[in-house]
């Protein structure tokens, strides 16, 4: 994301468009480490985790109020990408089978999208369905009541879609 | 990434499949803060921002020794998504001009892909050239030197790839 950059920090535009600030959420403390604090957070009818379902179920998501104009300008997209934190996740894996099936290689955690992560970010495309205010509605969210949204990121085709992506044959065996 | 989850936590198989397990980098304190600790780092020649030069520029991931298991059969793939964190950015913007362009219109931080966001979580999806050990070489990552990386996900078309995104016609406009 880095080379959106340059133009706003270094370019002679800098001074000259417009620009509403908004302090920063997060820090690195000294020993390396980062706090985020969140931006909002989902609801929906989802309480447990489950394999299927999600596919036409609606979640809202609520910004704080101070965040609603971060959202100006989303309605004209029709696929948002939800930067979450998987709290409810209690299992740490290196390496497993994904969902827990043998019939799927032993591998490690970098090499599949299952949720037992070191760090519990999650991201998850999604259709956009409709925004109010700070309230935004997106259709097939697999995210549980009450988990804490990061970021939200325009779905970019340019950044986002690989037309010919090499994935191993057990990918196609899993249950999305 | 939730529907993931059910077999490993709830179902029959979770007992008996075979799993390395590790210790969260992450948790929240009481008052709602996410605090993470980076998995390793970026290694490469960029020292500055820019807004063009990465497409053919090759970085270096290495993690750190403890998680090197957990790149197990990332081989396989030709491309994955680097989560990382842009600790050198210094501005936080709530509603700007994309690269501060006043051809593209004034709009939310999270309708664009700018860094200059609440908490600096990016994403980007690149080209996999190789792995040894604990160490991934990528080509087309968008990152400064020394970046710090929280999380590397293998790209799967089910979730990440939309055959039809519509997106406001001045993303096209932007340089990529």
């Amino acid at each position: 994301m880095f080379r959106t950059q340059q133009k706003i920090s270094n370019g002679a535009n800098s001074s000259k468009t417009k620009v509403e600030s908004c302090k920063f959420l997060d820090s690195m403390d000294k020993r390396g480490r980062i706090q985020l604090t969140p931006i909002g957070k989902a609801k929906n009818t989802a309480k447990k985790p489950a394999l299927t379902g999600w596919k036409n179920l609606i979640t809202e998501i609520v910004l704080g109020k101070r965040y609603a104009k971060g959202l100006d300008g989303i309605e004209d997209y029709s696929h948002v990408i939800i930067v979450y934190w998987m709290r409810q996740e209690k299992e740490c894996h290196l390496k497993h089978h994904p969902q827990g099936r043998r019939d799927v290689p032993y591998g490690g955690i970098f090499a599949c999208r299952c949720p037992q992560r070191p760090n519990r970010i999650a991201i998850s495309t999604v259709k956009l369905v409709s925004r109010k205010g700070r309230r935004l509605l997106v259709k097939g969210l697999d995210i549980l009541n009450g988990t804490p949204i990061l970021d939200i990121k325009p779905y970019w085709p340019q950044y986002d879609r690989v037309a010919k992506a090499k994935t191993p044959a057990w990918v196609n065996r899993l249950i999305f």
